[in-house]
């Protein structure tokens, strides 16, 4: 070894450049989470559900119970793919009389967002084509920005809309057809066909990420696109392209931080290679008290309780909103999820200067430009009916119809 | 909407293909987590602690009252850097009289691995240049296989070494300086320094990676290396180029997958950003379970009972090796961590084929070949002596003697 380099003057030494994308991030995200901690704010930015649902009792119960019970699950390394018990019942769950699904077809992940980055590590290289439903999901995009992708939209109230040609050439579309954040869309039945045809046809995968299923206020649900695709070639174990992603976060509790990927063996085996990579395991404790929770029948108990609970909001809401600016908004009211898509009338608003005045106006929302790659779309704003009580929304809805004033005041 | 398009046979249609990095990892690790689950296979492959050292007990209460205690910050989404009072404990579990540690230093990650993910997302751009200390821990190489980099090794070993050199034009060096995955080795306080000194002169950003740090059998702690740097700018909250990681997996329990990184703040911002598009955030409850074992000193009681262990495992395995392998392979005895790494005396022997012939045997291990970026190293073995206890490791080594007398009579 040669002698030691003389200590120069650190600050006169640049530090090697972060990677690019770093520069092209939003802090939405990071504000709506600690908009939660500013005192009198009302946030209706997140997509964040009503703390006094979570069954903290029985989790507490069921953790304890877990890791005394399996320790070696709990606290080892466990597979990369996910506790074995917690992926058959998984597989029994999302299973119908065409669906069939082994635990080759089930990834467990570290929250829903984790198989939004897993499938953008094993099927995007830099500049790849997703096709995304729009408006699109922020935190898809945020998961998939490492990896430079380029976007096509897929608009589909376009009266021309053409799947297949929306599709072709794109490694993999993304939809979220159950109440879509962030307009809180149900894609209806045809659509759902054509969309499955369409991912048949190209070959292109089909992501059917689907977080809000549970949240359901009117009406019956729609088979999920999973299923339809299975229709094609029922009797064997599901192999087709649709990539199904689900969550506990809306329907238990977003602090476990589990999700889970159905889809195609080969796939599965793709995104296990990358979960390797990125966290090796998710936690057995997490899981094991998702598996509690899921045996229990956890879900089926809470579940009439928090949509009685967000009907009831999503009702004041609309209320509110119809009160305080039908003037200068249009929305429709969602059917299911937690979100309201409020749409300028004027198309010269600025939704993003909407969000600093309303800010300072004591409320937060979410502006359309961040769920826009193109950051284009200043028109719109998404609501969150979820985690405040009724009079929190009627009173969000007045100081944004005043931040609303202001602007129009300044101009 | 146009016409649906026809069902076109499935088959016929290609699906568009994997990210090209996915054919280059190897299914190691895959195979050492699942050969826990081979009835009379010895692991001796993975880098597994002993699960009869897991405080269940303590684990379960802490659980079960974190989620009863703090039921909205367990089980709602968290801050993306992690829960402020466990970023605060750990800022203050590593500051000393020179490195001064705020929670702005500290990001909470989902296992160590994490970190090594969010590190590849803030600072590899395709082809990037990594300098690692050489061997490389597998998991690091798999953490950053995404990203395509390429590799400098350096080896601390040769004489020539310059830390300068090896260190200029890295986006940043990777190191294991207490008992180095795969070797065991320990850097010493000179080459600790010359490193430090060389990030400072070079910019270059310098991973400390510290799972092993606790598990010191002999002789004191040597500084880190922060804590070198940090002499430098006395005084002033860390901002230099040392990226300190280390996680609760060894000391505590791998089934939490809590890890962290301590760097400059302009670091941790960078990571924190990767972070939300990778999980979002840590679970609350395994953070809360993590600072309830932090602050009742759960970690400083367990410490001595499994360093006595393990110094008792690692004597038992460095004995039957030197009973049953001398003849065909050199080793050090290491003074910490979980590993030995045994250097086959004949450098023609191939320690892949010795590997799968060691499975036939009855014994994991794990061949250098996976610790090498280019695959090259076929002359040794890592050998862990955490999991088993001393019969098990006597017996594995000679399974492992059985192998090599079988591969040598094989020709």
């Amino acid at each position: 070894m040669n002698t030691l380099p003389s200590r120069l003057e650190d600050s006169t030494v640049p530090r090697p450049a972060f990677a690019d994308w770093l520069g092209t991030t939003n802090d939405v995200t990071k504000r709506f989470l600690s908009a939660g901690r500013v005192p009198g704010l009302i946030n209706m930015g997140g997509g964040l559900p009503a703390p006094e649902t979570y069954p903290a009792a029985e989790l507490a119960a069921i953790a304890q119970r877990a890791i005394l019970e399996h320790p070696q699950e709990c606290l080892g390394y466990g597979p990369i793919d996910g506790l074995i018990e917690l992926r058959d019942v998984l597989a029994e769950r999302f299973s119908t009389e065409s669906l069939r699904l082994g635990r080759e077809n089930v990834l467990i992940t570290t929250s829903g967002m984790q198989g939004l980055d897993l499938l953008g590590k094993v099927l995007l290289e830099p500049g790849g084509l997703i096709a995304g439903q729009y408006p699109t999901y922020l935190g898809a995009l945020d998961a998939w920005k490492s990896r430079s992708p380029t976007y096509r939209n897929i608009v589909l109230e376009d009266p021309d809309f053409e799947p297949v040609a929306v599709l072709a050439g794109a490694q993999f579309a993304y939809t979220v057809p159950n109440f879509s954040n962030p307009t809180g869309k149900l894609v209806g039945l045809e659509i759902r066909q054509a969309l499955v045809d369409a991912a048949h046809a190209t070959g292109t995968w089909l992501v059917e990420d689907d977080p809000y299923g549970g949240l359901h206020y009117d009406g019956a649900p729609l088979p999920r696109m999973i299923e339809l695709s299975s229709r094609r070639r029922r009797g064997q174990i599901y192999d087709g392209p649709i990539v199904y992603m689900g969550t506990l976060s809306k329907e238990i509790a977003p602090g476990l931080r589990i999700g889970w990927v159905v889809a195609a063996p080969e796939m599965i085996d793709a995104l296990t290679t990358a979960k390797q990579g990125s966290d090796m395991c998710t936690s057995g404790v997490t899981q094991r008290i998702a598996l509690g929770a899921l045996e229990s029948g956890l879900i089926e108990r809470l579940q009439p309780v928090i949509v009685a609970l967000y009907r009831d909001r999503r009702d004041a809401l609309c209320a509110a909103l119809a009160e305080h600016l039908a003037n200068s908004f249009t929305w429709e009211v969602p059917v299911g999820g937690m979100f309201v898509w409020a749409v300028a009338r004027d198309p010269s608003v600025d939704t993003d200067r909407l969000w600093s005045v309303a800010l300072e106006a004591g409320v937060c929302v979410a502006p359309s430009s961040v769920f826009d790659a193109s950051g284009r779309n200043r028109r719109a704003l998404r609501l969150n009916f979820t985690l405040n009580p009724p009079d929190k929304l009627a009173e969000g809805a007045r100081r944004l119809a005043a931040a609303v004033r202001t602007m129009s005041k300044q101009g």
